[in-house]
C-alpha cells in the first residue's frame, strides 16, 4: 500500500486501544478485549484501524494507548508501531486520561503536532472517504483552536449513542463543510432517539476528534485541571524512571470519558459530517448485520451444517463442526471452554452473562 | 444388591447392544452408540440394563451380543459379564441374526433355557415391576412353545413404533394375564396411530421377548431356513477356531428383524401388558421429557448459564460453561469436536444431519 502522506499538516494518530468490552463474550475477555479480536473480516478491529491510517501517516506517527496486561497481544497485532509508540495504562481510566496522556506525550516529543484520536474497535467501510475527511478535519485542526469531532447521520433511532446537534456552517476546507455544534444529548430515551432522527440536525456522537495537542491541553487545564496536574506529575516520575510512582499517579486519576468532561462544556466545537460507513459493531448482532450471510441468511465463521436453520451468526474453532437444526435468528459463539447461545435480538443481554460470572462465580471465564 | 434369582425357570438373559442409533449425534457416534452413553442418570443404558437384570440373574446367565468393534467399551461397562457371554458380531445384521445366533449358543452351552431378549438402550423405570412380569412370562415361555413379546400401553399416538393387537385373555400365570396377540402393525400414520390409541386394545412392541431357545429355532427354521442355516456354519467354523470363515458366514446374513421376519409370521405369539414406565429413549425430545427440570424447565449435564432461557436441554462436558441467553425449547449438546443446536421438537432430525454428514462429508464428526 503506497502511503500518500497528508500533506502540510503535522498529523498524528492516537488509537485508543484500552477497552474492555463485554459484550462480546465470550469471544471477548479481559485479556483479549474486543479490538484484539478478528470478529469482522480476518483481521482485528486494531489492526483494521492501524490499516487504515498507513496510507496518511507513517507507522511512527501513529501511538497506541492500551492496557498494560495486553500490551504483548497488542504489539503481535500492530508490530509496527514502534515500542514507545505505545502508552501502557496500569489500569483503565476512561478517554480524558487517556487522551490528556498521549497529549502530553506528543507536545514532549513531537512539537505540537494535531492528533486524531480514534478508538480502535469500530467499523468503517470506506477507508478512502474516511482518510478524505479526517485530512479535512486535520486542516481545520491546524488553522485554530478547534476541537474537531466527526458526527455520523443516523439511520435508525439507536439509544446507546450520544448524539450531537449540528449548528450554523462555519465554511469549507478542501471541500469538506464544517459545522459548529450547537449541542451534546447523551444516550437519549427512545422518544428521544425518535424525535432527533425526524428533525434532521442531530447526528450520532462517533468518538472520533482531531486538535492540536495544545488544544486540548488547554481544554483539560480548564475543565479538569486536577487531572492534567495528575497526568503531569505521573509524566514527571516516568521519566526519572520510576515507574512505580507513574503508575500510582495514573491509578489515582479520575476515571471520566473526553466527552463528559471536556467536550460537551468546551465552546468551540466543530463537527465533520462522516459518511463512510461507521459502525461501532456494539453487539453480535451488529457483527450479524454487518457479515456477509448465505442464502439461508446465516454467518459463519467455523464449520457449519445447517438443517432447516437461518438467520444465525456461528463463530466456533475451524476444526469444530456446527449443527443447527430447526433454529432461527441465534448467535452461537463457542470459544472453547465457554458456549454462547444468545437470540439474535438480545445480544445486549450478554452483559448479564458477564455480570453474574463476576457477581456469582468468582470471575469464571471473563 | 442381593440376588433374588427367578425360581424354577431356567432363564438366560440376551441383551442386543449392537446397535449404531444415530438420533443421538453428536453424543453418540458410531463407536460409542447410544447404549454406551450416560444419557439418563449417571450410568450407561446398557449398565441400566444389566442392573436391573442382576437381581434375578447371575452374570454369567446374561450374553450380550454387540459389535466386534465396540467390545472393549462394552467389556469396560459391564465387567461382571464373563468374557465367552459377549457374542462379537464382525458386521450388524439385525435382530434375528442377533438372536438366532444367542438361541444356537445357548443350545450348545445350556440345554435349552428359556432366553429374555431384551434391547440395551430403553428406559425402565419401575425395575421390580419389569423384574415381576419377566418372571410371569419367563414361566409361560416354559410351559410351551410360546413366543412371548412384553406389550406397552400407548399414551399417544406415536407414529415411529410398532403395535400390537391384544386377543383374548389366554389364562394367568404367577398372577399376571397372558393374552393372545391378534395382529401386527409396523409404524402406522398419524390417523392410524391415533385409532389405535382410541381402539384401547393397541399396544406398543417394545421389542423385549421371551421364549425358549428351541422355540425360537424352530420358529427361524420354519420362517428363515436360510438365515439359519447359515448361523449354523458360522457356528461350525468358530468351533474349529476358523473365525474368519465365521465372520464371512455371519457378513453373508441377510440382515432382517426378528419382528418382520418371524413373530408377524409366528402362529403362538402371547403378549403380556408391561406396566414399567417404559421409554425407547428415541430422541433427544425423550431424554429432555424423561429428565428432571429446573424452575425454567431447563436440564442440563454440564455448567448451565440461564438468563432467561427455558425449555432446553443442555449436555456438554463438565468444564465448559454454556450461556443461554433468551432461548427457549432448544437442544444443545457439545461433544467435543461437534455441537449440535435444534429445536427441542425438531430432534428426529438430527438423522437428517448423519445422513449429510455420511454424504456430503465422507464421514466427518460420525
Amino acid at each position: 500500500m503506497e502511503s500518500k502522506r497528508l500533506e502540510g499538516t503535522n498529523l498524528y494518530g492516537v488509537i485508543m486501544a484500552g477497552g474492555r468490552g463485554t459484550r462480546f463474550w465470550p469471544a471477548s475477555r479481559h485479556s483479549r478485549p474486543k479490538q484484539l479480536l478478528s470478529i469482522l473480516g480476518d483481521r482485528s478491529l486494531l489492526r483494521h484501524t492501524v490499516e487504515r491510517l498507513l496510507p496518511f501517516l507513517p507507522a511512527e506517527r501513529i501511538l497506541v494507548v492500551t492496557g498494560e496486561d495486553i500490551a504483548p497481544a497488542v504489539r503481535a497485532q500492530v508490530p509496527e508501531i514502534p515500542p514507545e509508540n505505545l502508552l501502557l495504562e496500569p489500569e483503565g481510566r476512561n478517554t480524558a486520561p487517556c487522551i490528556g496522556w498521549a497529549a502530553l506525550h506528543l507536545r514532549q516529543h513531537a512539537g505540537d503536532p494535531v492528533m486524531a484520536v480514534l478508538p480502535s474497535d469500530h467499523f468503517i467501510q470506506d477507508p478512502l472517504e474516511f482518510g478524505r475527511l479526517l485530512e479535512a478535519a486535520a486542516a481545520w485542526a491546524q488553522q485554530g483552536n478547534h476541537l474537531v469531532t466527526i458526527a455520523i447521520r443516523p439511520t435508525y433511532p439507536e439509544t446507546g449513542y450520544g448524539y450531537i446537534r449540528m449548528g450554523t456552517c462555519s465554511g469549507r476546507i478542501r471541500d469538506v463543510p464544517i459545522y459548529r455544534v450547537d449541542g451534546f444529548w447523551e444516550k437519549p430515551d427512545s422518544a428521544t432517539a425518535e424525535s432527533f432522527l425526524r428533525a434532521g440536525t442531530f447526528f450520532w456522537n462517533s468518538g472520533i476528534f482531531v486538535w492540536k495537542a495544545s488544544t486540548i491541553l488547554n481544554a483539560l487545564a480548564r475543565q479538569l485541571p486536577e487531572l492534567l496536574e495528575g497526568l503531569r506529575r505521573m509524566q514527571a516520575a516516568l521519566q526519572k524512571g520510576e515507574t512505580q510512582e507513574g503508575a500510582r499517579e495514573f491509578r489515582n486519576l479520575a476515571p471520566i470519558s473526553i466527552d463528559y468532561g471536556v467536550i460537551e462544556k468546551a465552546e468551540a466545537v466543530y463537527a465533520i459530517q462522516g459518511e463512510f460507513g461507521w459502525n461501532d459493531v456494539g453487539s453480535w448482532t451488529a457483527v450479524y448485520t454487518q457479515s456477509p450471510k448465505d442464502a439461508s441468511g446465516n454467518t459463519c465463521r467455523g464449520d457449519l451444517l445447517a438443517v432447516e436453520a437461518s438467520g444465525c451468526l456461528v463463530d466456533a474453532p475451524p476444526d469444530k463442526l456446527v449443527a443447527l437444526v430447526g433454529v432461527k435468528d441465534l448467535v452461537v459463539v463457542d470459544a472453547g471452554d465457554a458456549l454462547l447461545i444468545c437470540r439474535l435480538d438480545r445480544s445486549q443481554q450478554v452483559r448479564e452473562v458477564v455480570e453474574r460470572l463476576k457477581k456469582d462465580r468468582d470471575g469464571q471465564c471473563l
